[in-house]
């Protein structure tokens, strides 16, 4: 009896209450007395708020803010025969038809040899992080002298393509060559969007589903969050194109 | 006698073969004869391949290629106090200090009410999709006429906060404001960079570590991948700030 007591008992003595589980009752007492504006138990952070937070805390909480992101490795080459590789998270799809991917490259003085390098010779590699590699590539992002090349110091393999100047790596799964096509600059604080036009990529073998659709994930492909944040990922859905 | 033949007899009797495992050979072999430029078991698109694929293909591959994305719903309302909502999946952080995020519109012809609505009043919403509204967020992109809200086209819930004019989506457990600091044209195919600075957020509770990372998979937040595709997603790993 007890038992039915504390199942069924208490929500029938309050009329206001939704009887299919009396976690609604409580869920609705909280959010009218203690949420009144419905913000979903929240916590709010004012730009003020977040410009007293020290210097790392602020950018772990904006760069994370903002999202799932796709790593990938950058390789490139200069005049001299030079090759660089570096780990970029900031990729963003422009458009299809052209196929133009970009990325955001930091303030020159910050990070000035993917851009230089892709500035000189025009053809960049980008080449998805998978889980073997994934330490590796967070490496490429210490400050190394110019003079030494990433593939080398963290361990990478350099593999030149017949026809193509710049370096992929080798122990990506999925790979693609692009073209520059602009450095467009962001006067708001230094950086740039760099765009780049598609002209091959390398897809390993399984990937490819009838619709063209990539399941990067069979790659290994990992996301990852914030400046040093990696994940694995599990696909959910693939939804039709919607209509009205 | 047999089984112990089919283990080890074949691979002993060829030199050339690591002694640990019969398939390192079989690879060894596919390697040297099959894809000699050591490519991993790759397969080539060049871009006049995949310039010949139709359409929609073409949209898939290219749009899935560049790798996982923050999948967001973005909250606008015009002078006339229309309200807009619609997913947007190419944004892209641009900066922790000042705060900025950006995202890609298409041309104004294919996507015009979110870049109008925030040109007018300027503030904008960006509001994480979670498992329980992706089908929901995902039916905003279908392409509703002015009048009709996306709001109640789709079943999402407009939150207003004191003192923010644009619309939030309630059920989002990772919610933030942004104020239009530019919107930059890409001349290549007529999109626009947007870029917004951080006014406000508002985060679910146990989302946020010591050092600012918002563990964002707390708040069911997803990823997307091409158009169409929908991920969670697992922690993998936090790597320290990288050294020489």
């Amino acid at each position: 009896m007890k038992e039915e007591y504390g199942k069924t008992g208490f929500h029938k003595s309050c009329f206001f209450m939704p009887k299919k589980n009396i976690y609604y009752g409580m869920i609705l007492f909280f959010r009218t007395f203690l949420w009144p504006n419905g913000s979903n138990f929240m916590k709010s952070f004012s730009i003020e708020q977040i410009k007293l937070m020290d210097r790392f805390t602020r950018t772990h909480f904006i760069n994370t803010l903002s999202g799932f992101k796709s790593v990938s490795l950058i390789g490139t080459i200069n005049k001299s025969g030079q090759t660089n590789l570096a780990i970029f998270s900031n990729l963003v799809h422009i458009g299809a038809d052209p196929a133009l991917i970009g990325f955001i490259n930091r303030p020159t003085e910050a990070a000035p040899h993917t851009i230089a390098y892709l500035q000189e010779t025009e053809f960049y590699t980008v080449n998805h992080i998978n889980q073997e590699i994934y330490t590796r590539a967070h490496q490429t992002s210490a400050k190394y002298p110019e003079h030494i090349s990433e593939f080398e110091a963290v361990g990478l393999t350099r593999l030149f393509r017949p026809g193509i100047s710049a370096p992929f790596v080798e122990e990506s799964n999925i790979q693609y060559l692009l073209k520059l096509e602009e450095v467009i600059p962001i006067k708001l604080n230094g950086t740039f969007l760099v765009v780049g036009s598609l002209q091959q990529a390398f897809i390993q073998e399984d990937v490819m589903d009838e619709d063209g659709y990539l399941s990067i994930e069979k790659a290994n492909s990992l996301c990852s969050l914030g400046i040093n944040g990696y994940y694995e990922t599990t696909f959910l859905d693939k939804l039709p194109y919607a209509k009205p």
